[in-house]
């Protein structure tokens, strides 16, 4: 039923497979600049990941419109229609990823001037050496077709809200310290909550891929989700 | 080119159009839930809201999975193809909206036996009374293909960007007037900002409206989003 003028099949998909994983480079390099960006103080940086959001959207739109058009063209069925609908599914995840990535830079470029203690970053760097690198590893699951990858993936996300957790009590603690400290700390609380949804889309795209290859889901409970109390013993700074 | 064992196309369309509008429905119901349950310390009701956000969930793979097919086998075009995509984004939305409720819900949960201060509620219930303003008239607009009111809803959003920034320095305020408060307020700073965000997702979805029925896109950037300096004179309270 294809028409001669259009590339053949396996090669659309291929493409459309490509464009995913270059989208998921652009979302990569997104998260990096934002965090160097925080961490350095460095608006510019910060600002060219601001940038990189609307790209996102754009590689989204074009892989939306190409997985729907050869939707409509091929009628694909099983694998094939799994890796079409799972390229819409992780380039909505990967703008997910990018919103709150943009949410980070943003307040990169608003901390600048505010009082600064660097100590307040500590947790939020193994945050992030954590979301980068699983963020990393699901890519490469997607590229590979790799389900023990992304299953890995899926299971180690578990890591990242235990870190948050930790986070959110040092960050609360430096506020309850010092209430100068209580502006840049309520940055930082929205950044390391950034960083935990950045790992609940990576997780969704490593279900994405589970499925994507084996048309296997994963159990809709993660080993996850709850919000940390929070509470700290307010009267200990007192 | 459709099989006699399937509805026409028209009652296709319809049919896809009527389940995002009762997805819309769940959303107005789950939003109202968690935030009651947050204001009057209801775990029950917040609960209720959490039990909901998995039906949107379940209520999104279904429209996925209908719009899908109706394209692939109807290959519409013109403003037909736009509803079924239509479907699709505003379905998204509306998980996205899930996701943002369900955390509201779940810090309702939580907070319960923290320090309380209800005057730290004032502005978050003026932000609960837009926020669902604008998804009951999105949704109006939706169900009417109305692209007057679609566009009315993306303008207003700015008001909600506006209320942000004053709850905002309002709970950081409060947290310095008593360190007592902090772990209460920090549940409220993301609260008000998943008010927020649930406001970028309604107008999201009047983009999409103005877009399924005129063809026309909204400009990319819109009438708002930055992030707050948050800038409060710390020693006031010291």
């Amino acid at each position: 039923m294809s028409d001669h003028t259009f590339k053949p099949f396996d090669q659309e998909l291929e493409a459309l497979g490509r464009r995913v994983a270059e989208m998921g480079g652009v979302a990569e390099k997104m998260l990096a600049d934002a965090m160097d960006g925080l961490f350095t103080f460095d608006v510019d940086m910060a600002r060219r990941a601001v940038a990189s959001g609307l790209l996102l959207d754009t590689l989204r739109r074009g892989i939306e419109g190409s997985a729907i058009v050869t939707i409509a063209r091929e009628q694909p069925v099983s694998v094939d229609l799994r890796e079409c609908i799972a390229a819409l599914r992780v380039a909505s995840d990967l703008v997910r990823i990018g919103d709150r990535t943009r949410d980070i830079a943003d307040r990169a470029v608003t901390i600048i001037g505010e009082a600064q203690s660097s100590r307040a970053f500590i947790g939020l760097k193994s945050m992030r050496e954590v979301a980068e690198k699983q963020l990393k590893d699901v890519l490469d699951a997607y590229a590979q077709r790799d389900v023990v990858r992304a299953r890995a993936v899926w299971f180690d996300d578990a890591d990242l809200d235990a870190l948050e957790d930790s986070v959110l009590r040092d960050l609360l603690t430096f506020m309850m310290e010092d209430p100068r400290n209580i502006t840049f700390c309520a940055h930082l609380l929205f950044c390391s909550k950034n960083l935990e949804r950045i790992g609940d889309h990576t997780t969704n795209i490593a279900e994405t891929v589970v499925w994507m290859v084996s048309g296997e889901r994963m159990p809709i409970e993660r080993p996850k989700t709850r919000i940390a109390s929070l509470s700290i013993d307010a009267d200990r700074e007192r």
